[in-house]
């Protein structure tokens, strides 16, 4: 069999499985999580054992110290996985939700509810725990998987789907409910992304590389965890305490994540003042700054931004900073640069938040307060796969119910039409 | 400037216009629909005329008499698309909703709310009308538009797009708010279909060769209107009565539509009954039957069905039938063949039609109800801008709310992650 035919023939087996995943009782599935929780706790040593496979052909093939820690699996990062899996089992189902139900005048009666998307493969580099996280999420929604992780990982990501395959038969998961593509050869990617008759959705997460390889093969909808790049606006009615601490926090508490802070926009009425408060504490955290003429007038040591700093995701103690005229210039700095991700105004003017709050066209737009809130977790999703990029289907945070679609049931005496 | 560059311009024009379009309040969209639908009336003649170049140029090509039906406008047509264009005028506003709101533990309010989806790429063929139908359907959703319709109406097309923007700035629509692409160059569809940085989604409305250019191509979202092989399945607890009333209504109302049935399907125990009811009036109103051999035993007139009328959809007076040994053969049957557009059971058993609504994976599953209501007016949208067949974002009839998207809106008092 061709890898092509393989791939397929799995795609196959995993509509058969999202037929009965999708009508699969929410206590049941909960069971099925549950085992799986206890299975990669029980097979700590042998997930261990596959991850040290991965390791040696890493150190092997030379792969950076950062590379090596993401795929690096030890008990604590088991355990953390294994809970992650247990948590996501006691989250609520999402699927047969009623969204909306009315009745029309000929006396049907019309019920939106909540179903799985079908079969949703996920494309993903480096981090083995993605095999997990992903498949369960997926599962929980009541859909089935087909997943392809990076050929670093591959053992140790072939370990990991054993183990949930074999702790879901033991609870009775329909059979190829979650199926790991076998194979490191990069034409399954390409097979994948055509699959269209079996695929309902592909996400990729990854680099750069491999979401632009996704979207120009795919044929079916693609959902995207991109670049943030993400704006905080110091309007000139901003509390520049406040401002200070957003930004610090926005920029330095976690710097290498989407919905960190790239790009400061200072009104600049407001910007010697500001700029006074906020970079001492910006670069006792470690802050480099890039900054605009204004700014490096201010602070000759600043080092000048170019044209590219603006469109730059750093993912790194890094900080494009520019004044402008006003809130205009802001947002337009933001549509003109900006990732549509996470923006953010500070400001004690509720109009003018009101403003940015309509216009500012992101998946995420904050007043007050940090950028580092948009995330699954702190909008009490209870999880996430991903922060979509994309404005259709899922915007921002992607949780159990960004994992479903919906259907019309339609129930009638006989009615036909006129 | 290259077709390429010209096309890449419109987008980057039509991306300001959303800017604007996404702030437009709904008494504003309102004038400018009714603005348009006045334009529309006062422009009969000019748009007659336009469309008498289309014409002639039809009638010299050999066009079809369907074809060149499709393409006429008159006085009654185009009062028909002043009309549905004042209709959309008077629908509520769908920007602006607010879907869920809610507070987390550290003070920080989020609001889910209903946004325009942005810039929207619409192919079409043929109908000119499509050029009004679909330009202020997304108007009124506050999303701008990239048009590019059918060669053979391009002049009728030109005609309707100009009365448009002229009534449009009367009543101060923004500029670029709508825009069809002057050409009929076939690239202009590739270079739509790759210029995802400026259409959020893309729109094919017309056959399968250009469905399928388009979903090959797209960088962005598509949402197809795609085939529908919708099915009946008459159960061994059906009403026979009400079954013959809607199969007869499914597949003859209105045959060349998408949710008009393709398939029936009886169960086995019943089928010699149900036939010697149906047959007969199916017959009358000129259906050609296509069977299986069960079906061709009872009726040896009855033109034994191929493999490939399972998955044939023909939009014509032609129906497929077979009987199955029950809802499980039927389901796999729908599962195998259909699309997942519109399919039905008809019985007087609760619990077997409580199975098909919940196991049946399409747009819309009707219990005792005909295919046909699938449909945006019927289902008290008001309008539609068709009837998805995709499973993402928008499934079965798009109404207005289905053009938009939402974002999260994230008020706060300076709380910052820790």
């Amino acid at each position: 069999m061709t890898l092509r035919d393989h791939i397929y023939d799995m795609g196959r087996r995993g509509r058969e499985a999202a037929r009965q995943l999708g009508i699969l009782p929410p206590e049941k599935k909960t069971a099925i999580l549950r085992a799986m929780a206890e299975g990669l706790r029980a097979e700590t040593p042998a997930l261990i054992e596959a991850n040290a496979k991965d390791l040696e052909a890493a150190l092997a093939k030379g792969l950076s110290s950062a590379m090596i820690d993401r795929l690096t699996l030890n008990e604590k990062r088991i355990s953390a996985m294994a809970q992650g899996v247990a948590e996501v089992a006691d989250l609520p189902d999402p699927v047969g939700k009623v969204l909306a139900e009315w009745t029309r005048p000929n006396g049907i009666t019309i019920t939106k509810v909540r179903v799985p998307i079908g079969v949703i493969g996920i494309i993903y580099e480096s981090r083995p725990n993605v095999t997990a996280d992903a498949a369960v999420l997926c599962l929980m929604s009541g859909n089935a998987t087909l997943l392809r992780g990076g050929s670093e990982a591959f053992h140790s990501n072939m370990a990991i789907a054993a183990v949930l395959q074999k702790a879901g038969q033991s609870a009775e998961l329909p059979d190829d409910s979650i199926q790991l593509i076998p194979s490191i050869d990069r034409e399954s990617v390409r097979h994948m992304a055509e699959m269209n008759q079996y695929l309902d959705l592909i996400i990729p997460r990854g680099g750069k590389g491999l979401i632009e390889t996704v979207i120009s093969l795919a044929r079916m909808p693609v959902i995207k965890h991109n670049d943030g790049i993400c704006h905080v606006y110091v309007d000139e009615a901003a509390d520049l305490d406040m401002a200070v601490r957003i930004i610090l926090n926005s920029k330095t508490q976690k710097p290498g994540v989407c919905n960190a802070a790239e790009t400061l926009l200072v009104h600049e009425d407001i910007a010697p003042a500001f700029y006074a408060k906020a970079i001492p504490g910006l670069r006792a955290a470690g802050v480099e700054l890039r900054g605009d003429p204004a700014l490096c007038a201010l602070f000759p040591d600043v080092t000048p931004a170019t044209a590219e700093d603006w469109s730059t995701e750093y993912l790194d103690l890094i900080l494009s900073a520019r004044s402008v005229r006003g809130m205009d210039e802001a947002m337009n700095h933001i549509a003109r640069y900006g990732s549509r991700h996470s923006d953010c105004i500070v400001t004690e003017d509720a109009q003018a938040a009101g403003r940015f709050l309509s216009e500012v066209d992101s998946a995420a737009v904050f007043w007050n307060a940090s950028t580092r809130f948009n995330d699954g977790g702190e909008f009490g999703f209870g999880c996430e796969i991903g922060i979509s990029t994309d404005k259709l289907h899922a915007r921002g945070p992607m949780g159990l119910p960004e994992l479903t679609t919906y259907k019309y049931l339609v129930r009638g005496t006989g009615q036909i039409r006129v």
